[in-house]
């Protein structure tokens, strides 16, 4: 694996590392009539993960990719939530400790989540950058692992491992919808499906359009993060890695406001009872509100990527 | 098919029947530590079904396997919610008009959801059994179809189907833990595992026993209707054709307390993100509570049967 961009081979070794730790989470197909959409969709149910989300497959491949033993000063992360749930949770797994930075913007069931899995809470500045630059200074210092929300070769690797799963699934599809925050899971994605057929479709709220921005600029730059789904979406800028393999295999990049996104937790819900987070039903917008549509005879999957929210929030 | 029983034949031909008219759901497997379980558990996300629960299974193959076309007049049923969502969601999808009596108990969300499948909601009485005899009246004046909620043939082998498919997908298993109302669900299963190894466990709340006490005294006898799953198992009684399946094959028959049943919601959220409705989680409750507990090297199957709550109720 070089640091500059990742393969299909570095997917399918992550999917032999972790497998067996991680969730083979379910694929559910939903008939267009339920969604008022003039073809079926095929959900991946990622959220349905350990710790909510997919970025327990990223953290484990990164941890168990590390040199053995692990340092005794265990792991560190920075995290809007989801990211530090999972390095928290694989942490406990593998018993090492764990220390993970959130930005002040980070809900109290983001926080809660992180703590229950046995995790030291710091917060450390207003956004995420901040978080991340406070995490990489302690690192530095105790000499424990960092494990990158999503600008590392291991953890893009791991959440390759939803489209190696999903393609064993329901091999039938040739759109897969995927939401952006800084990048991880989206190049995992492509990286497993370059140069194949299926086409990788990026979404990113309004509000925080860090691909979207790069791939119009020609390489990552600052995008601003904000809206309902900031807390899992928000990274001022795409990782160099991802960008690499999206510049080259994201075959479109759509972007929904944040109402498309409301809208679309609410259809989750009643279509299937699946209870989706802002970034979770954010892929699946694209779709219902049109920034995407299907051409004729496509077949799509869209990846439901976490459900760390307070279900209430539905009501 | 007789009166006096159902057969896994039915079940077979049921699962033919209502293919591509219902979701195949599907499972997902959580680790034992996940749950604090000596064991691993597969679930059986039946939740995920169209209109919220299982129900549509045996809706869909009472009206299919009727004489066609099917009645001017459309089809009618009683229920508590579940049952009225699912016969009108099978009636919009047959294009035939739906009539639903329900009693004064269901909550505004059930209402909704039936009334959003175009059907016409009736308040039929207090209780379930007040709704249901005001139904077959009504039935009985303008020919429509009865669809029972439990105690019909072709009901109880649609509902069977959901045994049909875990067993296809989690061949492995030994023990299936499954909710009981009036029995529909529990009757098809166990006619599905009838004379096999597998083993069926039903689960009721002990606010609604009516399958507990029917197996106790020998026949079907009325049973208290209260607590927090009332609207999903609270039938009076349970049905004649599922007490003669499940008084031969179903092995044992616990009962749990309403605060192991919210409990079990809790932990199947906090889990894996699954909101299951009081009823959807009360298989589980008795995973959960000690209630059952499974002997050494079980493999462990839990139907979670419904979602139909105000997500909120979990927050």
């Amino acid at each position: 694996m070089t640091d500059a961009s990742i393969s299909r081979v570095d997917v399918a070794a992550a999917a032999l590392r972790i497998a067996g730790r991680v969730r083979r989470t379910p694929v559910l197909r939903l008939a267009g009539a339920d969604l008022g959409l003039p073809h079926d969709v095929a959900l991946k149910l990622e959220l349905l993960q350990l710790a909510g989300s997919f970025k327990p497959r990223g953290a484990f491949n990164r941890m168990l990719s590390a040199r053995s033993p692990l340092p005794e000063a265990g792991v560190i992360a920075a995290s809007g939530g989801n990211h530090g749930a999972a390095v928290a949770c694989a942490a406990r797994a593998l018993g090492v400790p764990a220390e993970i930075f959130v930005p002040e913007i980070t809900g109290p069931a983001k926080r809660a989540l992180i703590a229950g899995y046995g995790a030291r809470l710091i917060v450390g500045g207003a956004a995420y950058d901040e978080a991340r630059k406070a995490s990489e200074a302690h690192a530095a210092e105790t000499g424990a692992l960092l494990v990158h929300a999503y600008d590392q070769p291991e953890v893009l690797a791991g959440q390759g491992t939803v489209a190696a799963e999903f393609e064993a699934d329901a091999p039938d599809l040739t759109h897969l919808l995927v939401a952006v925050g800084g990048g991880g899971l989206i190049g995992g994605i492509a990286a497993w499906h370059a140069g194949r057929a299926v086409e990788v479709v990026s979404v990113e709220p309004e509000a925080c359009p860090a691909l979207f921005g790069a791939l119009r600029a020609g390489r990552p730059v600052p995008a601003p993060v904000g809206g309902v789904a900031a807390d899992s979406l928000g990274a001022r800028q795409v990782g160099a890695l991802a960008f690499a393999v999206a510049r080259k295999h994201v075959a479109a990049s759509v972007l929904v406001p944040d109402s498309a996104i409301r809208a679309a937790q609410l259809a989750l819900w009643r279509a299937s009872r699946v209870v989706a987070e802002p970034g979770g039903a954010t892929a699946l917008a694209a779709l219902l509100s049109g920034a995407w549509r299907a051409p004729a005879g496509a077949r799509v999957g869209v990846v439901v990527c976490g459900g760390n929210c307070d279900p209430g929030s539905l009501a």
